[in-house]
């Protein structure tokens, strides 16, 4: 699946296009296209400002328009703040990065237009795309022409990321426990609660047992950690059996 | 509901101080804590830095541990990079969101913590947290400070805003036609193909016609832009009968 590419109009300042490539370096996103850069190009600032993601800001591609730049791609969106005034769809980010993959997936070559640091996009530019992306922000917005870049990429990538919602990060040498041995931590607690005279009255002892139970199950451990309990489970009682047998 | 504190441990640069405080205006966040800034508090580039949120910086609140910076709150989440080889669930930043509104909703205080530019948090640090926060990148990751607060401060409010999707932006005056008007410009265009002897053969007529319906349904017209295209119409038509009767 081709990325999409992300399209300047007219930016300033050179710090920022650099910004935009490092944001588009850290979701996967390579093909930068400038429309008319004031400052000229190349632009030293921009190879500066991007660092690690030089190559990409090395590979941009110069235009003389809009319409130039968008020409060979097939589903194009254009960032905008809110109420243009236009008739045009707006989309959330989420709902863009699903129709950019959708597209995407298809084999048509997708873009995204970002407008410049302090106009953005004119009503002519927005004309071009298919649709409107709206950063959804509080009364005070102040997202400078990186950090839209970088929200448009987050949302890109997350769309493709495997990484589920939440996951346990056991690390290498955290396994999961078997059931066996969880049963063998169970024992073990119990054996020494009903010793140690915890589970008490007997007939409440069951379900004292079956909610202990569900804590450990709950707490997700590791093998490690069910014998670091035990550990634990031994040393308190190794005491209380001292204790108690030598009055 | 209260938004979620930001807990910036043992931050270097005044700037991505006020970063991180710019970040958090554009998304609803108020709340700043610091423990032991590098370079001592107030800090009059986080100030400058912050501009329009300059208020957030000022109101921020000194610890001098993030133990106590954290001590009233009911859930903490912490942010990290991939793999710490700790037992903890890693979030992703939608699954933090939505975790943290589910506690905020219950009355519970919430809160984020980030480590520094440079190390990040260490493992004791972490595990003050109920779980991790994961920003999901490619290989090449190089976020700072403030775009990782503007990332997370993103996914909290985006799981508030009640924008849908998608949405047409029709603005005041560009209404939605009524059905009767609808038809009308239906019929208008109609008329005039078939004058025209565009609606030819008569047996392909009717699938003809219901294919330019299904095109101008999906265009989603506003009233205005039925009128526009009557206009056009009439226009086109109105030359070619003249063609038509004064050969």
């Amino acid at each position: 699946m081709v990325s999409p590419a992300i399209i300047l109009s007219a930016p300033q300042l050179g710090e920022n296009i650099g910004a935009a490539a490092r944001a588009m370096a850290n979701f996967g996103l390579s093909d930068l296209r400038l429309v008319n850069p004031r400052d000229g190009w190349p632009n030293e600032r921009a190879t500066a400002m991007a660092a690690g993601a030089a190559g990409v800001v090395e590979r941009a591609q110069l235009f003389g328009s809009t319409r130039e730049a968008l020409a060979d791609l097939h589903y194009v969106l254009a960032t905008t703040a809110r109420d243009r005034g236009v008739t045009k769809e707006v989309l959330t980010p989420e709902e863009a990065a699903r129709r950019l993959r959708r597209a995407a997936a298809k084999g048509e070559t997708v873009g995204i237009l970002f407008g410049n640091e302090r106009a953005g996009l004119d009503n002519d530019e927005v004309s071009l795309a298919d649709a409107v992306i709206t950063i959804p922000t509080s009364s005070f917005a102040s997202l400078n022409l990186g950090q839209a870049v970088l929200l448009i990429g987050y949302e890109w990538f997350r769309h493709a990321d495997v990484t589920p919602g939440a996951a346990i990060d056991h690390g290498p040498v955290h396994r999961k426990p078997t059931r066996d041995e969880m049963f063998g931590l169970f024992e073990h607690l119990e054996r020494e609660l009903v010793e140690s005279g915890f589970l008490f009255p007997p007939d409440k002892r069951d379900h004292m047992i079956r909610a202990i139970r569900a804590t450990l199950h709950r707490a997700k451990l590791t093998y490690q950690e069910t014998q670091t309990l035990r550990g634990m489970i031994v040393a308190l009682s190794k005491g209380k059996h001292r204790g108690s047998k030598t009055p």
